[in-house]
């Protein structure tokens, strides 16, 4: 369940960007996405998305990186599809996904036309490798101990992976944006914006959960009734519902695009990303 | 306008309140609270909200303190009325409003019945002295000075003052809690939950105001796009909005009570008042 | 004796830099500079340190300003002294110094080189205007009121004044740099080195009365028992032995320069800057 | 080199206050306290210091436990020595100390006689028992990993381990304190003064380090003049520095004890305890 909240978020965000790329280029985006999404929902599967670059130098831009492949991009355009080439990094979730959406990283400018690039692939797709990140005793469970494991049954749940993709070929009625650099800063926005809305319900779920147990802590060690320990507690309590109300703001202010989609709140979806800092892991 | 919120918070919380105490004893509170709001409101009357009492030593309730008249009690019950004695603190706007609404400051217990007092008086009833607070160059206007006066018209706008009640009469159709302790404490809480609702526009757009001010001042001096002022403007709307989308969380999650008066959500409202600590005033 | 400690640091700082500039220059700022602290010392002066200019648009230079008066500047070298213009702002205790020394705010370039200068004069000197800065409650003494008047017999102490210098004569014997813009910031620095490091005495004197002042309140309230009250009077003293501690380190480490005058170590002087955001006003 | 630093201070503090015991109870603590010290330093010994116990309920003092073992504690007084009992926890570098020096852990009354021990043990005498903590990765070196090992010749260096001690003798010449209790938070106060005041160095070397990396980690991804990366390596900075600076004042404060011994001054050093609690781990 963990993994599908970042799916979820690229689902609605390309469901708004697709429909104003082809407002404006009288491209066929949306419908390929359309045709995309009912193959999810017929088939109830799981998608991460895939939005974080290597990056390399912090101050150039994807086009003048001295390695062209920091940024993911399309290296060739075929009567087919597309070859893209360059790894996504942290992806969370992505060892357990069916399908992974790539969407770009940051706002570009025409220069960095080839890298203005959406996607979406089987997760064992030819030329996909993963690399998934070492955890805290994430060799315990290999050897047959039986605690601190992390999840019970699924062991460490998190993994994260670096996901390579070394000229991977997607058929074009899988592509969502193919060089309209102009609408980049505008899906990460969006899909930013899901991200943090949901959070709002994921975070804070997850914040109860850490503060009862922070809470069982103190009780276990005879200091739940010392004062400095509820006034931790009660930080964590107001964190935690700070958050849940800017989750809540964002949603109710919520409004209908003209694509038909509905999307979160923009301003408020800013603070709550600030909140996030302090919960988020 | 400014002064009204507190009333209006004030009137909000009895109508609700005043139902409840109505249910368990039997009493005509609410009743009274309605006849005194239709007076309220065909006259278009400013109303004070007192609650602040000037306490004494925190450390005692009410009937324990060496002085009985450091909370607000009632002294004598007569067949029209009640005689109140004690005094209210910081109370905001009184100097300008028709009327005060007077409530209990804490919880309370069987012993702090006579405590446990909430009405309504005329600010020019016989008993009341208000003692306005000092103000940082108050006495400007009054030298026909021209600069730093606060508001230009009516000089500092925000005049508090320490309301002494020296036995005065309110006659029965003004009282609207008399002895029924256990609701003292609720009555405090839906208070400053409407409060600090409110806060959630009020304060947000003096917020506003001092953000503005604040980026125009760094305009003036040139430092507009120093990156240390930015950060600080925009940790200055991070947490403004953060108060409006709980102002709005608190409100949407709002809900019937069975007085038939709205009320806003309690745990979000906790999580405002948080916010309110640093930007209040 | 408050106001005191501004013009001890700029006389410290003068003694090591005009010894550094006449190194270079073969100039004869010490010799006056001496002559000055003879004059100083057996007349038992009190100095105003007036360093801070009004500054404009602080993105430019001072050479670059729309108004060339933003900083104190010569606008005329004669044979028997200079002619300075400009003004000093928030200059404490000035109004009750005998004497001005004025040091330039910041490091300089060459096209500021008439920005590069310091000197003395008395704080009566023809063309010099002072604009006192207004204080909460500044007008209570003069209507004969007896309480809030700040300190009891002087009222608040801590004037600050604007001070103008309206083509001012400065000899040159009370000349101690004309021109030598390469030693400006180093004489900031080393002033203020001096000035941070004096607040490791005097601001943790003031701090153990403001600390002993929220005890007693507390106490007075009934709350000094409150862990929550008592955890904030703890900070307090963190913060406060801290400054002390930086004032001591960096007089511990002080060592003596080629001009024969001690001066306290650099980084650590940095560091007590930093503990003065707090509690300095 | 790391781990020795305990054990000085605990060698410290009890040089003082087994001496005071000696003053009170006529007994012969410090004679065994020297003779030990001239066998630590004539074979340049390493020792643990062991103070804090496991502790159970905290809300109790250790007589007060359900379990008597939850703090170690005197079980048996014979003529050659005394039989200890319980566990000291989260003790560093205990798994390569030759010896292990223990002490109460907190202040103690009357009914706490037998918790009122400090004594030393070879870390390998009968009875002992070191459970050593897991660390992050600590299974690669066995692997035959080759990155992300810590120490790269000693894997993760700091090893901290719980240590049981089941009914250990320690014969009476290396018993240091035994019923004595009255003393027991003095030591504990006078052991952590010149622990933190070791922090002066050893922490903020190690934060140098850790300043040092996260600007070459800053420089690699290209961000190093990124005003909001500067800024916050200048807090790191900061911190360090007025760590550094509270080790030298608490130094150069310091005094000598009645025993010959100098202590570090006490105020600044819990100054420098408050800094701690950012840079430590």
């Amino acid at each position: 369940m963990f993994s599908r909240c970042v799916g979820w978020d690229a689902l609605n965000a390309l469901s708004i960007i697709t429909y104003e790329i082809d407002q404006k280029h009288k491209t066929e985006h949306r419908k390929h996405f359309i045709e995309f999404l009912k193959h999810v929902q017929s088939k109830d599967l799981t998608c991460a998305g895939a939005m974080t670059d290597v990056k390399g130098d912090r101050s150039l831009r994807p086009s003048e990186q001295a390695d062209p492949d920091l940024y993911v991009h399309v290296v060739e355009k075929r009567d087919d599809g597309i070859i893209v080439r360059g790894a996504k990094v942290h992806i969370t979730g992505v060892v357990h996904s069916h399908e992974i959406i790539v969407m770009p990283t940051r706002a570009l400018t025409e220069k960095d036309k080839d890298y203005a690039v959406s996607f979406a692939v089987p997760t064992d797709a030819e030329g996909i490798t993963l690399i998934v990140g070492r955890q805290m005793g994430d060799l315990r469970k290999l050897r047959g101990e039986y605690f601190d494991l992390g999840n019970f049954k699924y062991g460490a749940a998190g993994h994260e992976a670096l996901v390579i993709f070394d000229n991977v070929f997607v058929p074009w009625n899988r592509v969502f944006m193919c060089g309209e650099y102009e609408f980049a800063g505008q899906l990460v926005e969006t899909f930013a914006s899901y991200h943090r809305q949901s959070y709002g319900g994921c975070k804070v779920g997850l914040g109860d959960v850490l503060i009862g147990a922070a809470a069982l802590a103190a009780k276990y060690n005879g200091v739940l009734k010392a004062s400095h320990i509820r006034s931790k507690l009660v930080d964590m309590v107001y964190l935690n519902e700070t958050l849940h109300a800017c989750g809540l703001a964002c949603s109710y202010e919520g409004f209908k695009t003209s694509s038909g989609t509905f999307r979160v709140e923009r301003a408020l979806k800013r603070v709550q990303n600030y909140g996030i800092i302090f919960i988020c892991f």
